[in-house]
């Protein structure tokens, strides 16, 4: 009783966003000290010091708070890189940069914290809902840069612009996938610039 | 001493040669079963019947026997490719074969036996020498396809040879080194086709 009356909210209690909030927090934090894949609800809950019952009341799974720590780590890649692109003028540019800050984004997020890689491997391994959202969102990027250089003369357009889109996003995988990343992190510095030099070749009109 | 009589070699028996074939069957086996990480030598000498200081006289070390398996199985590979490629008489055509048999092979080898992939992969973490000569091999016969192409007009000349080089050995590595293919089984059809012809593309005079 003792236990469900300090863990309830109370009226004037904090805000579900606050709490839900709160749960990601101590769960980004148990994570990175004990392992995604080793810590289960009840640790979590031990460790917050709520009920477990209290954290189903806010998330179903462990998964389901993984997911939300996934989603906040890949929004912020998403940012860095949208941010890299922003008013640059050159299709080939803005390709280099986005390539570029994509790898650098990954690597500080999931490596050099070191705080995010297990949850980050899960989801990719699993292929979690923002994973797919994620790999659905950098493809339509370069989609994107592919066709407004097109458009603007910078590219070739005898390719189709699937395929096209297809073989650069596979070209890039390898340097912001988790999973691949992890053998390849002694070449995220040099990668990047000769693929996108290699890509941009393969763009050439 | 009944250990030492039955295992040490006869004057009449069998050759170091057959010996260390013996080993390294056996071995190859045992890691299959039980894993390459978590089997001893003491392990291998109780399968296979020999005495562990037998086994020393032949390998300096489980790495040792790990090795000679690693590189059989990488000469498999190099032999496979190279047929791939004899008598192609283009070199857009000889890129195309050799990285679709690098992955064939690869995913054969490494996963569809499974025997070979825990091998494979302390090999490619650790670096084991067999896997940089076959790096170095791999590396060479994409630079020895790039330059016939320039030499016989198929490719553009512009990019310095060891640039181009590097890039399209780096595209490819995702589908043949055994640490990354793991993770890219489910592309390992279609993904030698778009990237080659992105490859292709990029060497275009």
């Amino acid at each position: 009783m003792t236990e469900t009356t300090t863990t309830t909210p109370a009226q004037r209690g904090p805000s579900d966003h606050a709490i839900r909030t709160q749960i990601v927090e101590a769960a980004t934090k148990h994570f990175s000290l004990y392992g995604y894949e080793k810590t289960t609800v009840s640790d979590l809950a031990k460790a917050i010091g709520f009920s477990k019952a209290y954290i189903y009341k806010f998330y179903d799974s462990k998964q389901a708070i993984g997911e939300v720590i996934c989603a906040n780590c890949l929004t912020a890649i998403v940012k860095a890189v949208d941010e890299a692109v922003a008013g640059v003028p050159s299709a080939a540019d803005r390709l280099r940069r986005m390539f570029r800050a994509l790898v650098e984004e990954s690597v500080r997020l999931f490596f050099q914290d070191r705080k995010l890689y297990a949850i980050a491997a899960a989801a990719a391994a699993e292929r979690w809902p923002p994973v797919k959202a994620y790999e659905v969102h950098v493809r339509q990027l370069v989609l994107q840069i592919v066709r407004e250089g097109r458009e603007s003369g910078e590219f070739e357009r005898k390719t189709p612009l699937d395929e096209a889109t297809s073989a650069i996003y596979l070209t890039m995988r390898p340097f912001f996938d988790p999973l691949l990343l992890q053998h390849n992190l002694d070449l995220a510095e040099e990668a990047p610039a000769l693929l996108s030099s290699l890509i941009l070749r393969s763009l050439a009109p």
